[in-house]
């Protein structure tokens, strides 16, 4: 039985036994005795008191991944010169859950919604070698919901038997950052709710815990808002691509049991040239044109920030907004500000001379009025950086800034004081290197070329330049997809395994080896194509069998 | 009514009522006239003596796809505001299909499969605007076909109605390049035979007439070949990742149903490793360390050109390959011969030194006797751009040389008076800008980076730098997809509507107007998707809807 933790070198050279685990957990020991799993498994929570509902159906979904994943092992046999070894193997029968402490046994998609600070992911699991029982305790329902994830991971196929060879496991394991999250663009195309749930299964499966969704911008408005129904009505691409109120609660539960919190984010005072179709009165350079002085891309069109009924309009929507999604952090976006837009509209300058204010201050009492009807009703403020960097407007302390121009950006955003969210375009943008979309440019290609690898995610160093102070500042982060060219048919497969790099990284913590990783995130991306996600090969399947063997200098 | 050839500029200023047809006819005439469809319309045969089966086989997918497609045309009101103009519209109740000339009627199979220079691909289509029967006219069944398929793009739904808002249309349409086609790898990842019918499915949509199907390389042999049944056995990923002589006679019907001949390419004498499996004695240089000194990509291994056994078993196996295919043309491959494999290798330098040749020589003589195999049995053998112009071999004059590593070799080439096959990497690679996929590379990206877009694509000119001689060496061209990151998971999205560009191209002609191609392109893509094939959206769906409101300067 060997012993490590996370990201020993050695862990290479273990051949077909490499711990294909996605994200590693923080300390593993595995052994190399081969381990059945009896196809009647029990999955005992007899040790939890008041199991909650959702709990039980995370342990049916696990027994259904256990029947049904039927992976094979990922070298040249397949596992087939192992099956002398698995036939003779102990039948594991049972994995006993229990939860420890004294509190109040809450259901997963409670404590999966609870301040960020206050969650606890962490479990410990063992599977003994001997055939005796498996057990999984964790302090909290989420904790435990984790550690099933891991478990379904550990096992193999092999002519319908379901195996390890590497018992005993012995798994303690605890999450490095709190947040880990992924950001889906639904308003540049829209995703029905099948492609979201899907997601949602997805990113449980890499423990991602949080959903970062940008629902609506200037392209369309697809929510369904209680009381602002015109918006979606008018905004919406059409009656059917629209995310109901029902919808919304269904999604919102739908992520909560499976640990994921979802961060909704109505982007403004940017990015909102729809909502003209409801409000022309409330939008500055509507589509005005040519859209490159207006605008970082078509249709132009922003909020007249300046405006009090413009400001009115905007808290009360965002409180709307925020009523219909239970987390703690509301986004208000807040990035990519056109000032021309604003100097060319007659009324915001009228307006401004009016009050006397010029732009900056005009977005600054916006901007507070703004915050504030959300901290009134209990929400933390999240923001792209350059509401902290680039204008000098009065946030709140406990505001949350997401990092995206550049990942170089994260040191002034903690000198500033912000807790901060990495999501940097130089790391973590999925759409890069697609080419360009705009039209009628023959050699245009993705502003943020090259394409972000996984590789290239992976080597992130999420406190590179951050004293140990502003270190603490670092909640955590998570990769993105903006979704100019991107639909329900290539969803999964710009996203995974892609995605996975930062649910490690922000897990596990940084700095694992990228050539160990590989192997293992193979193995992730067959798990996900078995589960019915449709992730890319990362390679020839001749390398995904021979870790290693495609190395640069292999 | 408007007449006018291809690429009209002002097609961009007809707004909504664009044809969205692609590849564009040679020459189309447009009205401004409501017609419906006729829920039973009859497409009628009467005019075909003794049509074929998979003639009346093409008509019942055409009126399935007119039943189905229910695609809204692409306007902000998706044509709402036409309603009473289609309600009131005439029927059309009758297309008339006419089969001229005196020859004996042959299956489209048959057609599509004959010697490319023989092929009769053009049709004369008119659908009157009164209801009256719509004719088809052409003087073979595959051009029958074709016009069948630019049939089925000429309608929209709303609400239930299928119905356009341009009639008349009279449309005369033939190709301007005889070969236009699209190759996939099937070795680096194996594609089920599911995936390739889609594919051919399609391909035809776009008239798109070969797939060359790079089948096997060193990663993986998924071919069963008669007599050689070892290598596949021995070779593919796992015994369920093989096409069977069962599968390739299905898909070779299934594709020539569908106007698309099978150009099958057996590599060699490089890209071979996998043939070590079975024949170690006809391998060189097998999984050599490093496998950058030995082969563009791991794994190594070459066939030992030198050695008359080798050069025997490469022309049996290429000869029973060549019998599972019934197309004129085969390729031999011979791209990324390695010297530095044949240089270490201690059997080749024996026998180069005992026949008394250098390495050349040899090439020479192992290309005329695998060739003289090929030819004798009818086939005319293809090749990639190296055996013309890096390599002193001896080629028939009739020898087919793509054109991969540059689109300015295309001169060379013709230069050497081989006919030629468009395949640039810098037009035409639809993997490239995906990432590096070698392994421990944080910073790789793909060798032929940017990504390829459609615009590149679209932008290309199959006679640019060739005089007039040259330019009618030029058989047409075609957009490849490598599949080291590629497989079921994303080969839809990768390649569509992307490969569409190529086609419109090789039919059309170059020099489209790219502005007015992107409308029809959405068009298409939203199409694909509707009869079930993953294209992307090439733009946010807000810019489909608006021909031009996303262009650079709009």
């Amino acid at each position: 039985m060997r012993s490590f933790s996370v990201f020993p070198a050695f862990l290479l050279f273990l051949g077909p036994c490499v711990v294909a685990l996605w994200p590693l957990p923080t300390q593993i020991s595995t052994g190399t005795t081969a381990l059945r799993l009896s196809a009647d498994l029990q999955i005992s929570l007899d040790g939890v008191r008041n199991a909650p509902a959702d709990l039980r159906d995370a342990v049916a979904r696990t027994r259904d991944f256990l029947r049904r994943d039927k992976l094979q092992l990922l070298v040249p046999d397949r596992g087939a010169s192992l099956k002398s070894r698995i036939t003779s193997a102990p039948l594991l029968r049972s994995l006993r859950v229990t939860l420890t402490g004294t509190e109040p046994t809450r259901p997963i998609a409670e404590e999966a919604i609870a301040a960020i600070e206050t969650r606890q992911e962490g479990y410990t699991l063992n599977v003994p070698a001997d055939g005796s029982a498996a057990t999984l305790t964790a302090t909290s329902t989420l904790g435990l919901f984790r550690g099933l994830t891991t478990f379904s991971q550990l096992w193999y196929d092999l002519d319908g038997d379901t195996y390890t060879v590497q018992a005993p496991f012995a798994i303690t394991d605890a999450p490095k950052y709190v947040y880990r999250g992924f950001m889906l663009d639904t308003s540049r195309n829209y995703f029905p709710v099948a492609d979201l749930k899907r997601t949602l299964d997805a990113m449980s499966w890499v423990k991602i815990n949080t959903l970062h969704w940008h629902i609506v911008d200037s392209h369309s408005f697809p929510l369904v808002v209680p009381g602002f129904e015109h918006l979606s009505r008018l905004g919406a691409y059409n009656a059917a691509s629209v995310y109901t109120v029902a919808d919304v609660r269904e999604l919102v539960q739908y992520a909560a049991v499976r640990g994921i919190d979802i961060l909704v984010e109505v982007d403004t005072p940017g990015h909102t040239s729809v909502l003209h179709k409801a409000h022309p009165e409330h939008i500055a350079c509507f589509e005005a044109s040519p859209w490159t002085r207006y605008a970082n891309e078509p249709p132009a069109g922003q909020l007249r920030l300046a405006a009090p009924a413009t400001i009115n309009f905007t808290a009360s929507l965002l409180t709307s907004v925020a009523g219909l999604f239970p987390s703690k952090f509301f986004s208000t976006g807040g990035d990519e500000i056109n000032v021309n837009c604003y100097q060319d509209d007659p009324a915001t300058q009228a307006e401004l001379q009016k009050q006397g204010k010029n732009l900056e201050q005009a977005l600054d009492t916006f901007t507070q009025v703004t915050h504030k009807a959300l901290q009134d009703i209990g929400k933390t403020t999240v923001v792209w950086e350059e509401m902290v960097l680039n204008h000098p407007v009065t946030l709140s302390n406990n505001t949350v800034a997401m990092v995206w121009i550049s990942s170089a950006n994260a040191q002034a955003v903690a000198r500033r004081g912000h807790r901060l969210i990495h999501a940097a375009s130089d790391f973590f943008y999925l759409d890069c290197g697609g080419g360009g979309w705009v039209g009628n440019h023959v050699t245009g290609n993705s502003w943020c070329d090259p394409f972000k690898t996984w590789q290239k995610a992976y080597s992130f160093n999420p406190t590179a330049n951050l004293s140990p102070t502003e270190a603490r500042l670092v909640l955590g982060g998570q990769q993105l997809l903006w979704a100019e060219q991107s639909g329900p048919s290539n969803l999964d497969n710009i996203v995974w395994p892609r995605a996975a790099a930062s649910a490690e990284v922000f897990w596990s913590g940084p700095g694992g080896d990228g050539q160990a990783a590989l192997s293992r995130l193979h193995d992730l991306a067959y798990r996900f194509v078995k589960r019915g996600v449709r992730a890319i090969p990362l390679q020839p399947e001749w390398c995904a069998l021979r870790p290693g063997a495609c190395d640069l200098n292999a």
